[in-house]
């Protein structure tokens, strides 16, 4: 693999950038069209963007809806670009995904199962069906150092799934934004016009909520920890922490409602204080907040009765759980 | 089952209450001989003294060294007795323990474990070879109403097990306390003599450390949360909390070490402010101290690599976490 040339933030020239990328994605496509899948995130975004602004309706971009999406996220995102004047089309998966989830409890084997499924199932016959040539994909730096690292097995990084995307799925990949990192992409998504909700989006892990649940990620489970995430984001969106999540725990604890025993569900709430998300350190929550996130979670999450607040740092913590 | 008259703390005289009892208990036992198993909770080491007053050498106290106590606690409790001239046999009957624990993760089940092996096995044992046909027990009048509520099935309530215990052991149960709730003891256990320690003693489940294991109560796992606990007894002696706990999840977490993935273990640290059991409220103990709980544990437990503190009240969450 050829060394990748690094562009920082403090160097980039957003406009320049976007017109130079813009420019390459047109003269790559030539005529043809091309296909990207957006998941909301800052980098699919930007991507999504630039697509658009260098081929138009020729980029046919797609949200998958895996069914372990945040609550009405699917909706949120497609309105935001249908403002902008990009039209997305919103796939219902759900079914392939929770069928591929089902069973499944260790944490790599769950991040390969919906790695799978959305390249090789979904998004493979998507783009069959578009008769596209061309991916557009939000790949950055730091997703190439890290699946070289061995850290994190980024799902965009086709060498480590023993995929060569031209033999598999007859198309080639396009990665406008693999010489940033995160706070370049930003500055990019920003400068390309996308509203702040995107651009200063706190991070959202690859598996969706399939990685705030420990153990198997059913329907059930999911929906359980989708509303808690509602309610960690209500919250705690003005407590201006780098990011903070709710997790499902697969460990059952024992709690009392009506004066009887249940063996009951427990939550954690992690929120971090962070620079780089490289460290991280627990956001000194005032007890009061605490103690009113944990009321919520009880009353509201139908059998929770636990709730711990994360107090580790990374490392030896990660951010996510699992 | 007749009504028990109960004695409140406030009514309680203690030195003509344990005149009484301890004349009860002689003229019941007349020149034969008792048993009783101490675990340094409040109640067995009153019912120890009581017992004492009224046979001297005629009780047989023994300690039951089941694995999962805390670190050091056998030996300690011994010598406090024995500071009062009260011989105690430690019995070390680990191996019985771990082998009826080993593949039980069901708290339940673990809980029956304990109280099987203890009752059937070990010092069902104990109390043939010692030919006594009387048991002391702390049995109080908490233990009876949560047993007869369903709330907590205690250890020390027979029926509840099926046993009749002189059919079953060829012993009688004597139970002195049984009029008295814990603050009652807690003043027979002072005036009797015992020091602050004990009777001002935090409460410890009887199932001890496999209750504060999720899971499956190995050696190893035991180990660990006996290590965690130590350090949460450390941090926390001042807290001026009603009880504060170190629970060792059997759900793994991503954690980092020397820049590589590790799924790692979480201890959950559970600090408690409470009058008298029924309602509780974590401590607002400061960020300061928690990072420092958390650090201790990451750094001084192998495998350890998140902390969380608890943050619900009880109900609907209970103190103890199994």
């Amino acid at each position: 693999m050829p060394a990748i040339k690094e562009i920082t933030a403090s160097q980039l020239d957003t406009k320049e950038f976007i017109r130079e990328k813009a420019e390459e994605v047109s003269r790559i496509v030539g005529s043809g069209i091309a296909v990207n899948a957006l998941s909301g995130g800052v980098d699919s975004s930007a991507v999504t963007m630039l697509g658009h602004k260098a081929l138009g309706e020729r980029l046919k971009t797609f949200f998958i809806d895996n069914g372990i999406m945040r609550e009405g996220e699917p909706q949120q995102i497609a309105s935001i670009f249908k403002k902008l004047g990009v039209n997305i089309e919103i796939i219902d998966a759900q079914d392939d995904f929770f069928s591929a989830l089902k069973g499944i409890t260790d944490p790599e084997e769950k991040r390969e199962a919906i790695t799978q499924t959305f390249y090789k199932k979904v998004f493979g016959n998507l783009v069959k069906k578009s008769g596209a040539k061309y991916l557009l994909q939000g790949t950055i730096l730091t997703d190439v150092d890290e699946t070289v690292a061995g850290i994190k097995r980024q799902h965009n990084v086709f060498e480590q799934l023993g995929i060569d995307p031209q033999e598999a799925f007859g198309y080639k990949i396009i990665e406008p934004l693999v010489q940033l990192r995160k706070d370049g992409v930003r500055k990019v998504a920003e400068a390309a016009g996308l509203p702040s909700s995107i651009y200063n989006r706190m991070p959202f892990p690859g598996p969706a909520l399939s990685a705030r649940v420990i153990g198997e990620a059913t329907r059930e489970r999911i929906a359980l920890v989708r509303k808690a995430t509602t309610i960690v984001e209500e919250e705690l969106a003005s407590s201006g922490a780098f990011q903070y999540m709710a997790i499902l725990h697969n460990d059952r604890v024992t709690g009392m409602r009506d004066n009887k025993r249940e063996f009951g569900q427990q939550i954690e709430i992690r929120c971090w204080d962070s620079i780089d998300a490289r460290q991280a350190r627990p956001t000194h929550l005032d007890f009061g907040q605490m103690e009113k996130l944990a009321k919520r979670m009880v009353t509201e999450l139908p059998g929770v009765v636990s709730v711990t607040y994360n107090i580790a740092t990374k490392p030896p913590s990660t951010m996510e759980a699992i």
